[in-house]
């Protein structure tokens, strides 16, 4: 077996049992059955993946993952290239959002460099993993080939086994990647059956030509391309990008370790979409934070059956909404560990 | 002019003009324009009421005010009477949700007894401004008389001016009183006149044998003591709470100091209906923390003009909803602050 196929065999479906054990402990709380809503769910689910209903707190992480995409050379970005490149340095020096909102949430960024067009050189806090100086253009060819994408993803699974070592608990995922929501629609739409208009928008903000452009971009990737819909693989090494493709792998690796992922907006959903497409027990490891702006990220979370917590009209990327997001994860295993029983507080329960 | 006068002529509308410095600032931050969507609104709107558009981290803190309500013994709650004081214990021992989530966001809490049924000797960590043995069945007369509504709003502006005068910069609000959801329907359908049916919900999940009673006291608190629509206080008084009233003043004071306030859900949202019925220059200090399942929640909101930040199915109050927006709002603030500019990270700036 290869490790791809290794990591699917390893993912087990969360315990039922475990969630309904979550659920009664926090029925026995001080509060009206039910009252702390998403809260609640979100502790039992939680619980349920760590296999017990009394999970300790767990560390906290957020890998971003950066790459170049030939399909830019399309100008369906409002941003040149090179913003990708200046993006990691600034991850790198602390001022990004991203490093912001991690900070507040006491989790640690690791930011990888799967492949930017210019090498980010002397940057210690880079991670760099290059497959090549960004992909290449898919509305001419494919983007990449399968091998590289089976090496993206095999980064990605042996970086979340490594942080699962480290003592990493709860992963959010982010992503930096000029052009990248392109890609994102690509896979979508191959993957969904989806015509490029339905999941194709602006992205970080690009006008009607450019949204055209990005429309014809994506329909011109999955003719050229062909990818086919029954082979994530297939679809990831034709229409994907590599920081895509190390998210899918990091998020197939952490649901084999039971580390639950915080997915933020329409690019870790595609990457999200990918993982499941090859192991659908993936699917019970993932928390979506938001909802984004892109047309897209409604499809991928009706796909994933997930509802996001934030809606708070975000469209930055980088793992900004999953960051906001560990806050709530956070407070709800928090509730089911910190809060009073009935019994304990002397608190008549009228079991309502 | 009374202490209540004087605070509403201390309010003044926060500044346009630092908002769109503000603004200003978070457009040559490392992102595309408006791409964090409401954390961007959010940190502009506490830029113009802090004055400038930098501010400082404020020190945060939550006030939960407790009281009991004389409607409680037509059976309009699923709970006893006595939770309002176990829960206050509660709150005192650090067992309650609120405390949890207060904690989590480095929050103070301050309880203050405004009047529960039995007296709450011997806590600490309870303040103690008892109006009474809770308030009358207002089903059959006024909850309090004007003159004890007058000393609760008063005693909860200079609560807040204390609160301001030892640091606090950030303030959210919360409370507990068993039937307090009965008080909060017959204030909003007084101020907004709407029928007792559209402004009374479950509370905290009572059968439809107990909804038509809520929905008949509302109704029989109305008739039987004719509140003046026009006057708030006259409102508060007849159909209030003391933990309302006193609520109503933390909010005048607050706003008076140029502290803002986050809102809980629907208890607290009567409060801040009363606050900006006293003086509507108020309605500037409000941030809507959480979507309540409570009906009157949402005629509360389109008066007040507020969108809530999160929507999460909770109905607990204790000022639950308000401690988790507590993080957002340290979140917006820090963006504001610690997000590197376009010029100092070298990020190529599209303008888009």
């Amino acid at each position: 077996m290869t490790l791809v196929q290794r990591t699917c065999a390893a993912v087990v479906p969360a315990s039922r049992q475990v969630a309904m054990q979550a659920q009664a402990r926090m029925d026995n709380k001080t509060k009206p059955r039910g009252s702390l809503g998403r809260l609640e769910e979100l502790a039992c689910r939680l619980a349920s993946i760590y296999g017990t209903p009394d999970p300790a707190l767990p560390t906290k992480a957020v890998v971003v993952m950066a790459a170049d995409h030939g399909s830019a050379e399309e100008g369906v970005s409002a941003y040149p290239q090179e913003v990708t490149v200046q993006m990691v340095r600034n991850f790198a020096a602390g001022g990004a959002a991203i490093n912001v909102l991690a900070r507040l949430q006491h989790a640690r960024v690791i930011v990888v460099d799967m492949g930017t067009k210019a090498p980010l050189d002397g940057l210690a806090q880079v991670r760099s993993h290059r497959l090549g100086a960004g992909t290449a253009n898919f509305t001419r060819g494919p983007a990449m080939s399968r091998e590289v994408a089976v090496r993206a993803v095999e980064f990605g699974i042996a970086l979340a086994a490594e942080l699962h070592e480290t003592g990493v608990g709860l992963l959010a995922v982010g992503e930096m990647g000029i052009a990248n929501t392109t890609a994102s629609s690509a896979i979508t739409a191959a993957l969904l059956r989806q015509t490029p208009e339905q999941v194709t928008g602006r992205g970080t903000g690009v006008d009607d030509d450019r949204l055209r452009r990005k429309v014809w971009a994506v329909g011109q990737a999955l003719e050229v391309n062909r990818p086919d819909s029954a082979d994530p693989l297939d679809v990831l090494a034709k229409v994907g990008g590599f920081e895509i493709a190390g998210l899918a792998g990091v998020i197939l690796g952490a649901a084999a370790r039971k580390v639950p992922v915080v997915l933020d907006g329409f690019i870790t959903g595609a990457a999200a979409l990918v993982a499941v497409g090859l192991c659908p027990a993936v699917g019970e490891y993932l928390i979506a934070s938001h909802r984004s702006a892109e047309p897209g990220h409604a499809f991928i979370l009706r796909r994933l059956g997930l509802r996001p917590l934030l809606d708070l009209d975000m469209r930055l990327g980088e793992g900004t909404g999953a960051a906001l997001a560990l806050n709530l994860a956070e407070a709800s295993l928090r509730l089911l560990r910190e809060m009073a029983t009935f019994e304990a507080a002397g608190v008549t329960d009228a079991g309502a």
